[in-house]
């Protein structure tokens, strides 16, 4: 599990913002690469028999990333049955109430909270995420106006589990190992298994084994080197996901940018990234090329949405 | 479009809570008659070329029934790459956040904003939730710990277009107009179709196509009356969804009840509720019958959550 | 109740930003006028047999600006006695909960709501706010870093009531009613008071005698033109206050400037202001001078905050 | 420092609900003590030279209570001078808003956050908040419609600080030291001071002193004990106050109730609780009796709600 010296990266990871080639207005990036005919043919391939949910559920006190004063998810309820004898908030009176039973809840959430997808406009370099649109222009009081979550199509396609943790024979990788293009190129050599345009690879840490465990699921995560992610994205990758919190390894191995992977998916190359994949079932299943059927919330102009990713294995 | 009189509904619901014939721990209720070949089925013939979204998304000001208290939508910045530079909450430093463009947000949101899926525990009747659930055992500060919605499992089967505005040839069906049975039926027939059991039922009014007009979309809408509900239960559905608020006629045409059909569907069948679809594009294109694809987000206890369905029609 | 038409304002209002005579790293503004001899005057003076509180309470439901979209007032519980047996997350266990029952509660609003001061950074011109800090250098991802809500003191001065309501002999004065200079002057007079400097005038409406009907105390208030809010602050008065929502008339009398009066006040003069006063005890009693006890909670960087002023009459 | 072994309370703390000498309507309970006499003879005396400003100000990643799954301190801004340009979210236009720099925020916070007061209906025993009214008739789905902060006036009265850290000759005194009767009458009779009816008192255990540095502000605090609390409620005080998060010591020193100072304060003596004040000033000026000024924000029935305490000292 040593790296090789000389494929230590250049302490700057020089990311500078991608203009998309499929016109000035674009706001979907590498999601331009999902196709019908890949979508059809997994449809056609997909075995139904088993669903692989690839999501956790949301829960107070869950772990999230709040080191920089982001709130942690919160529910509360706004109607209880008992409650709503004493106040009638529905105007229903008295004998109703006793009768019927309300519930109704309210949530607040960072974004980036669970299984989620971060959209384009949650990273950029030099005033402008990715296709030049500029903070100036196009950031609102509440929200960006491009680049959000709503932008996103539902994504049906080829999914691929790399699983590093599994190359190197282990539960989950040390924490801040930076994954390398040998280890990608291995884990797929291993499972025999190439990258195709519109694909969506999920890369496997194995620290969502320890999920609930914020003190093993957050921080110090391993996760791809800026050389591994660039060598994703040369595939036409259409997005990408790991089961950690940030797809990347942490701490940044670049003096010049504190999360470069995310600069060089969402900002440079327009790859929107899903992130806290729970991965645990298609690993240990061997399932390492399925059906991927993923839609985030549309959240208008968020730089991230929850999302509830689907995984089918594929028939032969 | 007159109602036949002596089909006029007794003026009491009469109402009580079901107890599941899956056993005293069950919680998923009708979603037990999701079946997997039918799922199987459904995939195999879905007509991958065109995936119909049927949600809508979120934004500030977007309608929701705000008349018991409860929030409108609500986003908000909890990083901006001007402000970063100001406040380095990320403790990246003057100089990368220069380089770097920073940017999350938060979501503030009652449960049952946009298109979204009433979990079982959104209504019960006599102290009790569906499948004897009480509140006094259940019911948490924060949420109830069963019937939530994290409970709903991805929802993949045969959908049902029954499109009562369609049948009656109108755009959008007359304010708090209630369906019959005979409109159910009317309308299955003219598409040729009749419900088979594990199926979803989504009941078209055509209030969707004023969204996001709140004043045109929402209160005193078309929908369901009783007997329509009860009819659709007994065709054993897993779930059923329309193009409104509430699914069923309101305001409620029954003195002891404010929303009978919530108490119907949920609370005696244990029949989840899909509402705010946007069901226009089905319409237009005439398809009625069709593969649908549904999961809610996980929010552990909650009386609903948003979902993002998606429908594929079938080929011959 | 006419306006001379000579006395018509111009159609621009013309403001610029204030730069501060304390110094330039001042953040009071026109609260440097509060004077330690005035306050010992004042406490030596006030009749504390009768207390005057000029706030409202907070509830769901209440009136509140959300015309821009922001959120009305929101309180949820977030622990109940009954749902603190179910979820014990307190973890204080069964025995314990079944006998102590705890309650705790959280609390959503925008800022300028109920009863409430305007911080200095609330409104500017041209990029900066008073005393020339700027959007750039002192806008964070959260909030302003200089001019926020927790910069205010205790103010503890001589308050005057400007009943303008009653000189005009109305119980509220017509919507969009521009208070004028003459208008002042004659509410002084008739009380046979003068302004000095570092009083707090608060100048009555009568809209408040309708709260909390939000039809009748919110939207096109009467309020001061820009020309009395000019000759206010011309007294050197260290904040002003009334009975609505904006303290100047609404909507804008100048082309150039939706608020002009929040302009002039916070961003020209540094003079905070105090909205959605109760005056009503204070008018109905005749106490046109009194002690003015007044400190806002201290939300860092905010924009205004909510506080409970307590006005008692002077003794001859 | 040490305690003696026959002064160890027992282990059960064995609270009852209090019924308010008052009658069954009272909501004040010990403000009840409150007096006209009192209030004048204060505010007679105030040293008005100099304010105490008791208080703390709010900000993201302030320490607070969360271990029970409550939400730290958030704001958030809902408009900003350039987001303005781009969504125009007031109408205003962008000329308009070009000029004008509009800012907004919204808070969300706990009610026990910062500096506070805790209402009666925060804790109560079996089943009852102070003057018995019950769970069950008074509990709303969004809060208590009893007990709550929106009914408790301003207080104006005498207090007395209580400053056990500087009896004991120690900058803070150690976690979980169980302030008893003689550290009270030692600290009262250093000073000179005795306890009258309608004071209130502020024990220092000189925690403010580390504020905000959560790891040494929050958590054991050193406190009251339960004897303690009783004796300063036999003195007949209308509120009582502490430099900590609880006023009484923690963790419980009686295993049936993991909070009895709570429970003996708020729910047998009806006497409300002032938290997380910063005493440090007054007790380095050495200011043991002062005119005390506090109102909280009027949160309709919250359990607890912000507050901002001025003390001035007295003259001879």
């Amino acid at each position: 599990m040593s790296q090789d010296i000389d494929t230590k990266p250049s302490t700057r990871a020089g990311i500078t913002v991608g203009t998309s080639p499929w016109g000035p207005d674009d706001q979907l990036g590498a999601l331009n690469y999902l196709k019908e005919d890949v979508r059809v043919d997994m449809l056609a391939r997909a075995d139904a028999s088993t669903l692989y949910d690839l999501s956790v559920d949301y829960f107070v006190g869950m772990p999230s990333f709040q080191g920089a004063g982001d709130p942690g998810y919160q529910i509360f309820l706004s109607h209880t049955p008992q409650g709503t004898l004493v106040d009638n908030l529905n105007g229903a009176g008295d004998a109703v109430n006793r009768h019927v039973c309300y519930s109704g809840d309210v949530v607040f959430m960072y974004t980036h909270t669970g299984t989620h997808i971060d959209a384009l406009n949650h990273f950029g370099v030099d005033g402008e995420i990715y296709n030049n649109f500029g903070v100036e222009e196009n950031l609102g009081s509440r929200s960006w106006t491009k680049g959000g979550a709503e932008q996103i199509p539902p994504i049906i396609t080829r999914g691929v589990l790399i699983d590093v943790a599994k190359l190197h024979g282990v539960e989950c990788l040390p924490d801040s190992y930076p994954i390398t293009v040998d280890d990608l190129q291995g884990a797929l050599g291993a499972a025999g298994l190439q990258l195709n345009e519109g694909d969506v690879p999920f890369v496997r840490t194995g620290r969502m084994r320890y999920w609930p465990d914020g003190a093993k699921t957050l921080g110090n995560p391993p996760g791809l080197s800026l050389d591994a992610a660039r060598w994703l994205t040369d595939q036409k990758i259409a997005a990408v996901g790991s089961d950690q919190e940030c797809v990347e390894v942490g701490p940044s191995e670049h003096e010049d940018n504190w999360l470069p992977g995310h600069c060089h998916f969402l900002a440079e190359t327009g790859v929107p990234m899903i992130e806290l994949l729970n991965l645990e079932e298609l690993s240990a299943d061997g399932v390492d090329e399925f059906c991927l059927m993923a839609a985030p919330i549309r959240l208008r102009g968020a730089s991230g949405a929850p999302m509830r990713p689907i995984a089918m294995a594929l028939r032969d």
